[in-house]
């Protein structure tokens, strides 16, 4: 007996041909399809149509995609957001981070982002209008770090790394500050994860942790790309994309993702449109 | 120089003398007093009038006081129970844990507490109502006492130890579960506290941590107050103290928490009514 195992992502595709009613040869659509040119669709629900044209078409794996809605979803619902509220994203270069950032600074939030190199570092204060942002691999003390960016403390933490940061992160927190927990890919590798140890600090800062996954809030995608795709054409938000070409390159692509190697949402461009 | 460092806490008294308009002699007070057989209180806002007497007035040290309010804002507001979920406590014969054991009872759930003395346990079986407990103390693993107690997942945790317990209620809880962070008294006297190595599971699980504190809640006092007097009345929830004689036996006591000496709420009697 021999297995065929195809991988699995978020993707953007042309119908070629169709037996099923509502798709139709020629027609765009986003969702789940094999990492390979041609998929067999055999579950059309996990396949949306693509409504609006106007932007890259590589934005629904992205802004208008899974992260985007993670970041849209994590930070206004589970965070609730405050004008004037302080803001730390992790990993905040990246395809959820980066919105998360934008996000909040429409909501009137100061926001401090940190990443793994002067690049992203800069992508953040230049590009994506975060307040300040620091390089983790560079700070000899997380604690301080943090202590430094948020003198009065952090009332909205976005995690995505996990571990150390997240113990650095516990120490600032402000009285009934928020952690949406979206990731923390700082730990997925590891057999063992590393210890957090400052989790006593929930009780005496009153501290909301609340993990939470995309499916989840899948309904919310109608209103969500009425919102994005706004924000996109006013030019409040922007999003950039780490684009590796041609199927051969994904697989270090996705291994790239460990390391920071990306500079933002990483693509893979299998075919011009 | 000399400071003069009395400990406080709550208690029950009854007033001596008052300059206070709305504080007679004679009159039974519930609050923060002072470790001491009179006090003198400077600031009345910390007092509270006691309404119902046909109850032990050393309830309103309890079951009608901070602890009381911590279970009863911690299990409904916090983990916001449906009939048929489970709920595990931990320190479940505390002063805290006994009646969130029974809360969740009145609500439809099964209940399982964990405690550190086989005494402890029958308690909670025979006294309590609970559906299951164990002596964590006797238990190799903690995931598989879980496990066994809980086969199909915990929708509830009701967190007063921290740590290891923590750590293993982390991989048995169910999705979408919620965790009252109410105390971690496993962790108060180390220098440095236990690791946590499984939060990774806040978001396969999309699980809520919300830590708290009975200051926060205090307006919620007199609806508590008519529905606990209420059960207690119809014999619908009951209350276990220990009680050390006279001011003397204060300290061993408080210090006798910190091991599990304590079966039920603590309290420390310094006159009969």
């Amino acid at each position: 007996m021999r297995f065929c195992v195809v991988l699995v992502g978020y993707g953007v595709s042309k119908v070629v041909d169709s037996g099923h009613p509502d798709f139709k040869a020629g027609e765009l659509v986003w969702g789940i399809t094999g990492w390979e040119e041609y998929s067999l669709i055999t579950m059309p629900q996990q396949l949306n149509k693509i409504k609006y044209t106007d932007v890259p078409l590589s934005y629904y794996t992205g802004i208008l995609g899974m992260p985007g809605l993670t970041a849209y979803a994590g930070f206004y619902d589970i965070c609730s957001p405050k004008k004037g509220e302080t803001v730390y994203v992790s990993a905040a270069s990246g395809a959820v981070g980066q919105l998360v950032g934008q996000f909040a600074k429409l909501a009137g939030c100061y926001v401090v982002g940190s990443a793994g190199s002067q690049e992203k570092i800069d992508l953040l204060k230049n590009k994506f209008g975060f307040d300040d942002a620091f390089n983790y691999k560079e700070e000899q003390d997380l604690t301080a770090a943090l202590k430094r960016c948020f003198p009065t403390g952090i009332d909205i933490y976005f995690e995505n790394v996990g571990g150390a940061m997240l113990d650095a992160v516990l120490l600032n927190m402000r009285e009934h500050g928020r952690i949406a927990v979206c990731g923390m890919i700082s730990q997925y590798n590891k057999t063992q994860s590393d210890p957090v140890h400052n989790l006593f600090c929930l009780i005496s800062k009153r501290i909301l942790m609340q993990g939470f996954i995309e499916p989840d809030h899948r309904h919310k995608y109608p209103q969500f790309h009425e919102q994005v795709i706004q924000y996109i054409r006013e030019g409040k938000v922007t999003y950039v994309e780490d684009v590796a070409e041609g199927l051969e390159n994904a697989p270090s692509a996705l291994i790239g993702l460990f390391s920071g190697k990306n500079i933002g949402k990483q693509v893979v461009l299998l075919a011009h449109e």
